[in-house]
């Protein structure tokens, strides 16, 4: 998926909205229990009720390697029907994968190959030849993360800015067709110092929600195009545990992307 | 498994090798490609050669995870199937993974319940809270990534002695009975200094072998007890190509665990 493509998305849903798909057996409505394929029939629900607002989806892979090689499955069916059904909508693998070379090969393969997944989130620590691999996929996405949405983000990456290090050195790995960083809603006083260090990569945005971000907060990390993909997860997800999950999910993506609408 | 029983096994083993699992179906003999699992079969032969030297396996999931859901499960075989047979001996995931605090506390889910590890390597960037649900699990070990084995380490980890930092930060998360941290063989020149940030926690070990550390390079890593962890993954199991592939392993592994001999 190129820039061309998602801002194409953007524009056409006026939306730069992520949802994620961090699905938990425990806060799903009780009658997905009994389904074959319980975390898959829950997304497939949400996707369809969500997709006229979403621009991204962005299951995070814990949520399903809890389930062993079962949950790693319905993964696989998770992103093999958005990309199927929904080719224009870009899928995160939200992963947060690192490791040296010839390892980070075999997960760029497990994500861009085996699965079709358009981008994945990386860890930085171990530098350069832990998202190399990731680069060599024309149309995919090495998502880096720079400043997280976390309370213990103030242990390593805030000190001496290191996510500020981080963005500014990664950002020469690859273009903007290539990286995008991960910048917590958390944080919306670093917006302007981030977008200071790349003005033109992509922003992934979480922290939104349940974490105590706003749509408001992180205006100011917009660039002249939008530059900002906004994910919430379990506002969407689980807004409502009843019957009606799917109508309250819909709901709330269209709230949220209605506020994203004057970022786009 | 705890401290004093690892030390068991290092003692009755005259060794403190560590065999990593990191199974690449483009390197092993290609007879095992006829196999319904192919990645276990070939695991479990070479578990067979080498149990009576290794003190820890330690499969590397990206390589498993690149065959899909499929490969998971036979990560997932493999892992029970060394607890069955020799639960004395320590599995260690080497996940490399680090997420907020409720999608970490899934990670440690799939690899402390779903599957019987003992210990997971994660990435300390996102700080505490993505280390912390691991610490929750009795006779369980986090292996913080400190200062890893690849060329990359000098971009974030060097720099500003940033791994000094997160060993002395996180050595205070957890006792030497909970958390250990990787020290790569290729900075030998570097363990004396992390070894007085930590004296008491044990160290893997990596890039012994193929990325060209040697275990005299290390030995200044020790300390009182052992206190090492030495890791071979591709210089063992990939001995041979040929039939002789599991004597290859056994050799290479009774090799490497004699050098160990005078650590322990």
């Amino acid at each position: 998926m190129t820039t061309d493509q998602l801002y194409g998305q953007m524009t056409a849903k006026k939306s730069c909205l992520c949802v994620g798909l961090d699905t938990d057996l425990e806060k799903v409505p009780s009658f997905f229990l009994k389904e074959k394929d319980p975390l898959f029939a829950f997304n497939k629900e949400i996707i369809e009720a969500t997709a006229q607002y979403a621009v991204c989806y962005k299951p995070n892979t814990a949520f399903y390697e809890c389930y062993g090689a079962d949950g790693f499955r319905q993964l696989e069916m998770t992103v093999n029907y958005i990309k199927e059904k929904y080719p224009e909508i870009m899928v995160i693998a939200d992963a947060k994968r690192g490791d040296i070379g010839n390892t980070a090969a075999r997960y760029a393969k497990a994500f861009f190959e085996n699965m079709p997944c358009d981008a994945v989130t990386l860890a930085p620590y171990m530098g350069r030849d832990s998202i190399d691999p990731f680069l060599q996929y024309d149309g995919k996405w090495a998502i880096i993360l720079g400043l997280t949405s976390n309370k213990s983000s103030a242990d390593f990456e805030m000190p001496g800015d290191l996510y500020k290090k981080v963005i500014s050195t990664a950002s020469g790995w690859g273009n903007e067709e290539k990286i995008m960083f991960v910048a917590g809603a958390t944080h919306p006083e670093m917006f302007a110092g981030i977008r200071a260090i790349c003005p033109d990569h992509f922003l992934l945005v979480p922290g939104v929600g349940a974490q105590g971000g706003t749509v408001k907060d992180v205006a100011a990390g917009r660039n002249a195009k939008c530059g900002l993909i906004i994910n919430s997860s379990r506002g969407i997800i689980y807004a409502s545990k009843e019957n009606d999950f799917a109508e309250a999910a819909a709901r709330a993506a269209s709230d949220l992307a209605l506020q994203t609408a004057e970022l786009v």
